[in-house]
């Protein structure tokens, strides 16, 4: 059988536009002869859909979209993922679904199993599970279809007891299924499509059968999908592997096997792509063109501005300095390096008769009070105020410049530098931000060197220097990390090497912080655990470590 | 039997003090010479915990704190709500349990049946459910124990598909439980507390069995708890009800009837009451004693003020006003008038000349382009930035003063008004925004009767009302209400006798604002659907009304 799995990008709600992508690639395949096609999970509404499940207009458009295609199918299969309207209640009304077409008919529709309700998923919020999954009938051939989190539950594999022994793929091939075939919406983080491919691989090992994995691609607000779809042959042997991060369509023929060696790509070369990918999804399915964002002369601008003209052209990047009296002569230098080295549009707007004009009127209410963070903080809201008016002005959306180091401690100002849209690298520890700088410098230097090697400063104070504030950021940054998303204990860091008060003080700086968090504009997720929708916390909560 | 309900006020996350107020109510209860005394669920950690439930030392601090509060137990039965691990895997590890303790031990721990999963709801994110539930024999008696959502099942009292057939209430009845008890973290939104009582009333008439429901008290984050727990007789009567929005010990004597009537709040004074309390409470919990807000002259500041005034004191409350060139003279006559009638310090700090400032340096990034939404926004943005320099000077939180409706439409300026740690009224659309006033205004008669009549306005251009931007309020109030509440789609809001482009409009605006709301601050809850953690819509979707 020639099966084409075709690696497509669809935006969530926007069901003409994805039909229309779907019937494209159903076009291509059908006049390469393939026998079916195979698209991703709710590839019809894109993923995820959230609560717009919850608008029951949208479900049954949803489901008339699934007809018309089903009525245009003629010999080719195809296999698409769509929200189910489910008959049998008692149970939620809705059932994570696909379905396989052929002939202007439904032949067959599948439910998912296993639904994830962790981390940034909220399956049972929407869907019923599955409770039987069994192979379907293809021109004589017995396909046995799983989507997504229905192959996440191998006990052999790894520890796993949220499902028990449910295993859909294993029980689809006991049931007969000769080919196992995975529609998938899995999310990026680092190190995910290696962890896929052995996870297939110990499939094919229990099952001997081949496996077709279809994922994803684009991002959809915090969630960027990287695609990485793949095949395996039933002796293990990698047949098939699209491309990682833009749309691709792979065939594979199951009567011939054709081995191929899988090709890696370097963990912060996924990185990259992956903040490339999510800025220019977001801008397009938002409706922008144009972005703007504050260029200081550090590291974490620098890196934002590079990476939204590799998304969107140098054309559509405008970077706004904003000096004042506490800035270096090196910031202004080296974010004008920058500029002139990325060729983007610069404006220089020095933020000191404003910062006066505040201190002058503010002086009656403030009079007899010392300078503290109010006035620092001002700086912060000036700039931000700025850089609002350009993106409402050029009407261009406004990147915030945020590191994940600093968004955990709140070293950052609300309605300040948290000003924009997105947040392009607030998922990045800032040791991780300088290796991605000099990622981005492979391909043309344009990050100029002092951006990397003086010491990162707000510049909102005389000489001031984020290691004022913070701890160094290597262990910062491994203590984040132990915390956040390794979800470790006091006892267990300071196990690991750190001291205890710099532990115990971390961990609450970053609990306090909550409520700057929840303010924050939406970032992409690049590590196992990011800020945003995947980590729910109260604000008026006390809890002491 | 002699039954103490307590209905306390439980700080998520805080444990100490959790276990200082149970034990505290045990002492009175004891002292009164009860035979049981119980809590409202969860009552350990408070409600919802959310991701705190991810931390295992949390969860095991909760374990230990359990033991120690058993081990303290006399003859008087403890039934509190707690959070217990599993030890029966596969699932989930977590329940969400209450234990009866006596005589130094645990005698009986019963896990949640029915783990609701929607709207503010995530518990199958963290606790697996109950396979079944028994009574537990106390002091020759069987008592039937259910938590919260475990009676909101009842087929014959409301279409119910979610859980079934599954009942745990008549289970218990049917398996021999004598009386009836919940114990419930059950949030306010208007018309709860009756509807509570009827569906009370429903079981108890269905099991001939005594009821009593045990609630929390007291604001968490979004979430206002009203109390309002009670008693119901095996004849339906009611025996015992607590106090509405505040902590309160009842105590029923099973074997004497003493009937009473229900005493029922106004819908609008329950209203006041949860946005007093849970102003109160997210101070408190969150360690902040002041407030902050700017005085505009119009209703919703002047609701905001008086409310923060009820809750904190006049002494905690500064008001700002903040004229424009734009702005009336009945702006800061009304503003002066109510900051007086409520006795708070106020400072004016014009605008203009911080405007100007912004304007000139702006001037040649601008030059060739016509004023529009950038320059309206920029007075919005000066004046968030003149609140929390404020805020941070004074160490007082901001309180933002945006309606629902306003909300609703993103008629409203991040990093501008927009501003706050805590939203008062954004779930209160700008109808009830009057009608609360009027309320506010019984006691004492504190906001001027000009700022209910005259037109509300922006102020941000000369003669602006929100009418030029906005269909008039009680139309879109009806509408928001019809899609937001509701989850109607055009058709049936047109049906409802409104114009179709103007619908198509409000629900094509609601939606396209979501990345305002998505960084707005945290706000109470007073309807069954608010923004905010019960409302998960994508941004970067195209769906189309």
């Amino acid at each position: 059988m020639k099966i084409a799995l075709a690696q497509i990008n669809p935006t969530v709600g926007h069901i003409a536009e994805n039909i229309r992508s779907i019937s494209a690639q159903i076009k291509i395949a059908s006049k390469k002869r393939c026998d079916l096609i195979v698209f991703p999970e709710l590839s019809i509404t894109g993923y995820p859909p959230r609560d717009l499940l919850e608008n029951t207009e949208f479900v049954q458009r949803n489901l008339k979209a699934l007809q018309e295609l089903a009525g245009a199918t003629g010999a080719m299969g195809v296999i698409v993922g769509f929200v189910d309207h489910r008959k049998n209640l008692p149970g939620r009304p809705l059932a994570n679904a696909a379905a396989l077409l052929q002939h202007g008919k439904i032949l067959a529709v599948r439910h998912k199993t296993l639904l994830p309700t962790y981390d940034v998923f909220d399956e049972l919020r929407h869907f019923e599970p599955a409770k039987e999954n069994k192979p379907v009938h293809f021109n004589g051939h017995k396909l046995g279809i799983t989507i997504c989190e229905d192959m996440w539950n191998a006990p052999g594999f790894m520890p796993a007891h949220l499902y028990g022994t449910k295993n859909p793929v294993q029980t689809l091939a006991k049931a007969g299924a000769e080919i196992l075939i995975n529609l998938s919406s899995s999310p990026f983080h680092r190190q995910k499509s290696r962890l896929r491919l052995e996870l297939i691989r110990y499939h094919v090992k229990q099952t001997q059968r081949p496996f077709l994995f279809v994922n994803q691609v684009g991002g959809n607000d915090e969630l960027v999908f990287d695609g990485n779809s793949f095949a395996l042959h039933r002796d293990g042997q990698l047949v098939a592997q699209a491309k990682a991060f833009q749309e691709d369509l792979i065939i594979v023929d199951t009567r011939h096997n054709a081995p191929q060696a899988w090709e890696e790509t370097e963990d912060i070369a996924e990185v990259e792509s992956a903040l490339i990918l999510g800025i220019r999804d977001y801008m397009r399915k938002c409706g922008f063109k144009k972005v703007v964002l504050g260029l200081s002369g550090g590291i974490d601008s620098a890196v934002t501005a590079t990476l939204a003209v590799r998304a969107l052209g140098k054309e559509q990047v405008y970077g706004v300095l904003m000096p004042s009296p506490f800035s270096s002569r090196g910031s202004i230098v080296d974010a004008q390096a920058l500029a002139r080295n990325l060729g983007i549009k610069t404006h220089v707007i020095p933020i000191t008769p404003i910062f006066a004009a505040y201190k002058k009127i503010l002086r009656p209410a403030f009079k007899g009070l010392k300078e503290n963070v109010a006035e620092e903080n001002l700086q912060a809201r000036i700039r931000g105020t700025l850089l609002m008016a350009f993106s409402n002005k050029f009407n261009a959306l406004l990147l915030t410049t945020g590191n994940k180091s600093e968004l955990s401690m709140g070293y950052c100002t609300l309605y300040g530098d948290m000003n924009g849209g997105l947040a392009v690298i607030s998922d990045v520890p800032k040791t991780l931000v300088y290796v991605l700088g000099r990622q981005l410098n492979r391909l043309h230097h344009v990050i100029p060197e002092a951006s990397f090697t003086k010491p990162p400063s707000a510049e909102l104070r005389p000489n001031q220097t984020d290691q004022d504030s913070l701890p160094p950021y290597d262990m910062l940054d491994a203590i984040i990390e132990a915390y956040i998303e390794e979800g470790k204990e006091v006892g267990a860091i300071v196990a690991a090497g750190y001291d205890e008060k710099l532990v115990t003080h971390v961990l609450n700086t970053i609990d306090r912080n909550e409520y700057k968090r929840r303010q924050a504009a939406p970032g992409f997720r690049i590590t196992p655990k990011a800020f945003g929708m995947g980590r729910r916390l109260p604000i008026a909560s006390r809890l002491q470590h």
